[in-house]
């Protein structure tokens, strides 16, 4: 294994891509997460500027109020449920489920993600961008999508999708109607054995489309949280890598540890 | 230069150091930002619940409040003004400072770091684990750190300073009482070029000292962050990196895009 | 001087009108105060239930986040400035305006309104109901309701105006396109030299209404608050008291000692 | 019946006694409610002011985050449940209790409250002001305080107990260990069918009073709340009156309408 200087030359000069969408008041929401976000700046800087007494420094800050499902975050394992079970067949009793948050598969339970990314990007295969509203993304595109890219998905990958929407981040009616995976697409993506995956819009399914038996709808928050344990990063931007072709690359992704919560808020980056 | 694979192979295996602090109601609150962080899960699963009409999955979601200088954190370069001026000589006018936060420097505008991290371990170069309480860090202790971790500080390099208080994040008393870097260490630290620095107690600066002219207090966050625009993290966990003598590392840290904000809450990584 | 025992004899079985709209988070909201409330439960009776060890007693407990000029409402004197000076020919300073509100005309200096209360309902008087959309009532609007109520507006009064928009508080388009009072007719209110005023919309003046020479809009939180220090009260629901034609009444208003702060929810009441 | 203009003239000269304390980011705190209550301001007038474009007129304005139980405050009959009902016997199912709070009790179900109060002020009737810490009020010092009143507790009255530790509202230490009442004086209250009862400590209740044999604290909140529909109303300031010696009175106190919330604070007053 190469040294750590090694490593640190092989790394820090590469070109670096930032994921995370800016974070605002008018950001697109959830409807289940709505009001969402809120930055307040209360302390100014002339309110501790008094220089005879205390030199030339002064200092501001702020207030963050937020769902913790706004903006480019990492969904945690307690945030799904199948059967009133969380992953590891682990019952939701008050000992689990407490109004501080979870005692089990809280996000600060989720290891730093240090992995293979790979894109697939839908939009670029099917030669539309983005791809049409409420569009579905199949297996065969997720397939169609690797060979452009000349990638294979591998264990333990962040496989991330794009659908080309991200650029829609400040139009909240457009985005919140955006495609998404279909769900034999996230059945294709969990047979890959993913250690997570990511996609350029606000669910990752499709939000309409819904089990013909039981009406259930976002199969992938079922099926790969709650049944595998695979996370759900949501709302990238995915552009920039799909301009440069990058295909494959260094993901890392690092939720904070907000003790007990549901997800996090994450700037996930690339490096090429 | 290696290709993207071959970036890949050379990070994705090797040891990660989580470097950030756990977020919970009780972590010690500097006084300016009290009362600091707040979480409540307020959706439960069994809300949500109702598998005859949509099947067997359910979620839980809740709400975060934060000052935005709680917990492991970066000071964006609007936190501080010298003489009501930010980093580059720009005046604080009402365009700048508004009530949504920074037009300017704004923690949005700082690119992740991906950077060459050395640890200088003072706690362990002066054999006292932690540092005395208000102990003020000087610049020969950090050339003794430096020597024992036979490590050269570079231009660029992401430079952490432990004092051994991160063992004491439960105890705010003693947290904030902590040893601190002193003005002389910080134009050491500032002479070097760095591309951020961090330390593992509450204001990278030893609180109590001050300027004899001006009676001004945390001379670090002037001249680094207002004056040089080097970013400080502050409430880092050195701890594993200096139990395994692990000087010298790949540093990441992702601030979130809060629009306007003077600060992220960060989960810095170490990889070696 | 009746004693205190007649005093309560005369009140307590009179009726009470209920002038305050239901506060929820699909409530209309000021463009100013956006996101503007939330309210959530995160405490649960399954939390604190253990009957063995604590008996059969629980309890549950929830966090409120409001901008503090959402749903019914009293600005403070601290609201408003004209000049950049606030009622009494103060001017703003660091030390009267600070990160954690005013330490002059904060909302806690308002004592209790206790006071004679007319309604003016303009609604009635001009026989639509509601008045169309930014529709400026006029003095000689107010002294026609005045007449069709026989009521005379005295010194020291809580001078309510009736639009008739309450009933479109779950309409937030409509209800922030109400009619409101003009210039005029704020005039007219201010020469009578009244305690408070308060009105069924969002904002007293009509939004549209602009000063020819200045671009000025809100003319009566101009000249009202920051001038003549009168308070003004907003979204008042007064369609109880129009159905009755109750137009003279014992008006109660507490706004909270919300130390520092530009304004309080209220729950005014009428008892006739 | 006197006429509304009747009822006016009774009661707008006389005196009007504010019975809530100020509300601050360091006023005391139930370990319960933590973090408690924050306001800050964040849009100052400097921000809108821009007198060519717009006049003279600007704006100010901050956000509140506050625990629904802090400060003087009402609680509703959705806070306490006995054996998971509430009163009424309504069981505690998911339809009653929700994300966004109770579907039945909540705080917006309870009407003003405008009735007779009386002051039962132990603290005088015993001689000691204020009370000792922890001391437990019993039914006979109620009975003793009333004589000293000379007042008579009738049904529908608000019962307010005065214990003298309003005047510690900025120590919270020994504001936390406060005098209370004691179970039996709880059953009197609760035996003379008032509308309300309030006290000027945290609890109502003498917080380590236990029940022999089930543990069970905070006997009143089963008891008045769950059991009889009586509300509690806490910090209360009752200093002014027991200075003048006024032990009847108007009461009025008016929960804002936060739909589904467990309480609401208030500013209850005395009007003699």
């Amino acid at each position: 294994m190469p040294s750590a200087a090694e490593l640190v030359r092989t790394v820090i000069h590469r070109r670096v891509y930032d994921l995370e969408q800016p974070r605002t008041a008018t950001m697109p929401i959830h409807p289940a997460h709505r009001p969402g976000y809120l930055y307040q700046l209360h302390r100014r800087h002339g309110d501790t500027y008094a220089p005879s007494r205390f030199g030339p420094r002064s200092s501001a800050s702020g207030v963050v109020v937020m769902m913790e499902h706004t903006g480019t975050h990492v969904d945690a394992l307690s945030h799904q449920a199948c059967d009133l079970r969380l992953y590891g067949d682990i019952p939701i009793t008050p000992q689990v489920e407490t109004p501080t948050g979870f005692t089990v598969h809280g996000i600060e339970t989720m290891d730093p993600i240090v992995a293979r990314g790979v894109l697939l990007d839908v939009s670029a295969a099917r030669g539309q961008d983005p791809l049409p509203e409420h569009y579905r993304v199949t297996a065969a595109d997720l397939e169609e999508a690797a060979r452009l890219g000349e990638v294979t998905v591998r264990p333990g990958d962040a496989l991330l999708v794009r659908t080309g929407y991200a650029k829609l981040w400040s139009d909240e009616a457009r985005y919140l109607s955006a495609a998404g995976v279909s769900r034999e697409g996230s059945e294709w993506a969990a047979s890959k054995n993913v250690r997570c995956v990511g996609c350029d819009n606000m669910t990752w399914d499709e939000v309409g489309e819904r089990d013909p038996e039981s009406s259930a709808t976002l199969f992938a928050h079922l099926h790969l949280i709650a049944r595998r344990g695979i996370a759900i990063i949501e709302n990238l931007n995915l552009e920039a890598l799909s301009r440069d072709r990058c295909y494959e690359f260094l993901f890392v992704c690092t939720p904070l540890k907000l003790v007990g919560a549901t997800g996090s808020p994450v700037r996930p980056i690339a490096v090429a």
